[in-house]
This record gives C-alpha cells, structure tokens and sequence, in this order.
C-alpha cells in the first residue's frame, strides 16, 4: 500500500536569508512562523520551547551556526570565524539534555575549522544535516513499522513527529508508517505540563488523517490495564552506550507500567541521538524548568507552594525491548547496550 | 505536640435554611460559596464538580434532602414523602462511581420512612451524617499517622482534605496528622484534568501552613526513583469487599509504580466508602466524563482527535499496603479483604 500524500507541516524552514521557525507554543490554535536573523535568536527560540525536540533543535542550532555566519563573513570576511564560534558556544547553552544538539553543533565546527569553510559551506552542512534526519526518519519508520507488526493499539508519550524533526518523526514517524500498512488504534498521552501530546501530536496526526485519542498522562495505567495497547512507542533525548535512554519526563512511568502489563516498549531515535561518550544513563544532566510551568498564576513566587518540575527522566535499558534507529534495531539493549550501532 | 488551629475552609455549610457549597472549580483564584435551595440546585452542584470528593458528596446530598424536606413539607405537610422520595432519585444520579452518596441517602431514606419523620428529623440525620465524617477524619488522621511512623516524604493525590469530606480530610487528614507529629515532605500531582492536586490540594496545605511541593503526575516515577518518598497516601470512592479500590484516575498507576520502587501504599477512607454489596472492583462503575474535559478547544467535536477520559480507576487489593478507616487499620486487604471491618 502506498503511502498517501501527507500535509505534514515542518518546524523549520531555511529561506535563503533566514531561519524560519514554527512558534510551537501557538499550537494548535494558530500556526505561526517567525523569521530568524541571528544565532542569538536561535538560541533563544530553543530556551523558550518556540521549537523543541531533539533532532528539531539540532537542527534549528546548525542554521544558527549559518545565520551567524553570514552575518560575521559579511563583516569581515577575514576575522569571521572567531565570533562564529563564539555564537556556537551560545547556542550550545540553550538547553542541556537532547544530545543532537550538541552532535549537530559538532558538525558545524568541524565544517568552520575547514581551511576553504565559508558561509556557502556551513550552509551545505546545514542542509546536509536536515536532510540526513530526514532520510533517517523514513528508514526508522519503515524498520519500526516492521517490528510492530500485528499490533492493534499504541501508545506514545510528548510530540516526536515532524514538528520534533527534519520531517517524518521518530516515534510518530514509525506510527505514521505502521497505520499506514493496517490502521492501529493510536492513543497519545497529553504530556504535561506543556502538553505537547494535546497540542502537537494529535494535531500533528490529524492534519495527516491519523484518528488518535488522547488521555490524562496518569491513565495510561488504566488504558495498559484495559488491554487496549500492545507497545508504548517513544522518541529520547540522548541514548547512552548501555541503552538507557532519556526522554520527555513520564517516559520512565510508561516504561516501569508497560513491563507490569506486558506491553511492549519501543524507542526510536536516529543515531545522532546516541551519547557514545556516556556509559549509562546516570550521568544525564536532567534540565529542570520553572517551577511556574506547573503552579496555578495565584501562588506566590515565596509561598508554601512550589513544583518539582524536571523535564525528562532516564529510562534503564533494562525496560526497553526495542530501539529503533536508521542503521537497523537492537533488541533488548540491557544485553549489549548500541554498541552494534557504531 | 498539639496540632495549631488550623484555618481549614470547609466545603459546604448548612446555614439554617439553605445549604452553602464552595464553588471549587473557580479555586484558588477565588473562594465563593453559592446557596443553593432545592435538591435539583444540588444534584447539579454535583455533576457540575463544585463539590466534589465522595465524602462531600455524600453530606451535600444529605442536605438536599433536607432541602426538598423543608419545600415540600411546606407545600403540603400530609403528603411531602413522595417528592422528597423522588429528589432523592435524583440526588443519586448526580454522579455513578463514590460509594458514600448512596450510603447517606439510604441513611436519610431511613430516616424519611420513620413514622415520626419530619424536616427535623432529616435535618438532624443530614448534620449526624456530616458530623460523623469529620470525626472519623479525626480518627483516621490519628491512625494513619501512627503508620507512618518515620516516613520522610509522601506523595498524595487528587483533593482528599476538608474540601473533600466533612472537614479535615481523608489522605489529607492522615498528612494533617502526621505534619503535626514530625514535618514530612509532601508532594502533591497535579492531578490531571481537573487538576484537584495542583488548585485545591495545594491551596489547602498551605491555608494550614504545610509546605507542599506539586509535580505532574507523569513525574512521580522518576520522584520514587529519586528515593524521595517512602509513602503514597490517597483517598478512595468505593472499596470493594476484597479490598479493590476505586479513587481517582491515576491511582492505579501511582500503586503500579510504588510496588516497583519499594514504595508502600495507604488508602484513607472512613467505613462509609465500603460497599459491602460488591465482592471485588470489577463491579464498580467508573465514570466516563466528556472528551473536551482534555481536549484543547480548537478541536472539532467530530474531528479525528478524541478523548478517553475516565475519572477513576481501581486499584487492586495486592498493590495496597494498608487500608485506614476509622474503625480501624487493614494491613494487606489481599489477604482477607476488608471483612474485619464489618
């Protein structure tokens, strides 16, 4: 069966001049891009959610690094590459646990350390990089689809689809291909507290003609309980050499839940999500965002009230059956880690 | 230590002629009490969820029959028994999963069918009823505490206090209680889609001057990780006869997740939430309540994105460590259920 054609709407789009970037915040109720001049305001777009996932920000970030480029080359065309890397270093601080940010932001250094670097040549690589996750995106959706099988309900967790990515997505991409082989009851968690699952994968889904039910985070329990699902599938943040995997806070529960209910836990990740400087999960630097996300406008900043509010957990490899990524899939990862994957 | 006066709202109050209700889904912005004058304005008070919590309900529905008593005996005070019968029907309709507005409206049924009743008789069995609760709660807050013994953090969840019953509270009570003996750390969830945790629990705990630190309810895995709680203390709607019990959506999961990181897990309920009549939780009838409780608005109604949205759900009896009520405490209701307490 061929896929139909998607309306699938981008995160990001290079305009020859500047960065246009998907307000995600709006969503759904409006759909808004905002033009980007500079890396600051890259990094800034990042801090602040306006784009968001992993490979979404990696991404966003390397087109930073071309912003910053142009603007530096242009002048002075001799001294451009030290403030370059200055406004790389920015970038670099915009948020602390999805890895693709810092692989990406690699890649554009080792470009501008090239002796014939240039604007035009951290564009190409820029380019290179959105286009690699993209391709990787696809290759994951047909592999995972494979292993889903006969699946009949799914459950995924935060937004891992186009808006998180190149394009396609990750967990939402191996969803797309999987209902487009036999159509599998897609059920999404809304994810609190920025409620990516509400605003952004069901819409996400819907524009491509995906029916999805959404449920309160702490149902998902009760949905495993009631026989509905037979896999969670889930996107990471960063993948450490043992497996373990950080992602959206609530993966960790999904995963303990799914092993108590014989459910199955799938995630997918492109390999620039794997950490192979990171032996297990424990070193994670696990962001944690304003107390303010949580608490109702009327408590006091200095009230009895406040809020624990990290934005992702660890998965242990141990609760993961399956990860899925562009050079093929590990099974049981607590047996070997990814270390086939490099 | 003797417990501070407390400054605790309460949730109803009966003002000699109409029955007062704490509008709780307008807190904490605001704190307003609407009078209500018939069973019908009750009844809706209910279903509508600006009270809530079974205990509360359980006592408002008390004095709406007390309400329907006083209008109909008024009419015609040969033959009121009937309409206040048929209020009565209709005060049970109001919400189908918490065991304690059947259990008081039997008992103001009772009541009614003496040969000698009258507005007063149900006045003064509508204010037993309501009198009783608070001092089971004071009871129960005593034991449970005595449980807890060295515990150095909890997490609770949804609103079991004053606002839920007749004052002080179920799982609240006990926290109450066991603050007073020693501070403890108290988390709350927010307690997702009417978010009880994070408005009322929340608000309550610091009207009374306990610190309390809110999470979203995905993140109470990753907190039990972290070995910061070593108790989940909640409410319930109904117990089953072997122990199975329904509370809040979300319960399940919380017990799910204790059981796998050694956390123990305590219901507070008083004996009125026992439904002697049903053998296990299968038979209890959990709530469905409507899509657009989760749903963001812009969301057609007919579109492809729905919701399952149930508010409860049942937690067996192997997953509870203790039972608390005010006759006495169940350790390990798996073994025998909750019969001691007959």
């Amino acid at each position: 069966m061929t896929e139909p054609k998607t309306r699938t709407v981008h995160p990001l789009h290079w305009d020859g001049q500047s960065l246009k970037i998907l307000d995600q915040r709006q969503l759904p109720d409006h759909c808004v891009y905002e033009s980007y001049h500079d890396a600051a305001g890259v990094a800034q777009a990042i801090a602040t959610m306006r784009v968001r996932g992993a490979p979404a920000i990696g991404i966003a970030a390397a087109y930073g690094v071309v912003l910053s480029a142009n603007r530096h080359y242009a002048a002075d065309a001799r001294r451009w590459r030290q403030p370059v890397a200055e406004d790389t270093a920015v970038l670099a601080q915009s948020r602390p646990t999805a890895v693709n940010l810092f692989t990406a932001l690699a890649q554009m250094k080792m470009a501008l350390a090239q002796p014939e670097s240039s604007p035009a040549s951290l564009l190409a690589c820029a380019q290179k990089i959105h286009a690699d996750d993209l391709a990787a995106n696809r290759r994951m959706g047909a592999l995972g689809a494979a292993v889903l099988g006969g699946c009949k309900g799914l459950l995924t967790h935060c937004n891992t689809g186009a808006l998180a990515t190149g394009g396609y997505g990750t967990a939402l991409g191996v969803i797309r291909s999987c209902y487009h082989r036999q159509p599998v009851k897609v059920y999404a968690g809304e994810t609190r507290p920025w409620l990516q699952g509400a605003r952004l994968t069901a819409w996400e889904l819907a524009q491509d003609g995906i029916a999805v039910t959404l449920i309160a985070d702490s149902a998902a329990a009760w949905l495993m309980r009631s026989g509905a699902v037979d896999w969670v599938v889930v996107g990471a943040d960063r993948i450490a050499v043992n497996g373990d995997t950080a992602n959206k806070i609530g993966t960790y529960s999904l995963a303990v839940l799914a092993r108590h209910h014989g459910v199955k836990f799938m995630v997918v990740a492109p390999t620039t999500t794997l950490d192979w400087d990171l032996a297990t999960g424990d070193g994670i630097d696990i962001e944690q965002r304003a107390a303010r996300e949580l608490l109702p406008a009327c408590y006091p900043d200095d009230g009895l009230v406040t809020a624990w509010n990290p934005v992702f957990d660890v998965t242990p490899a141990e609760l993961i059956d399956v990860i899925v990524t562009e050079r093929g899939i590990v099974l049981h990862p607590s047996l070997n880690g990814v270390k086939e994957l490099a």
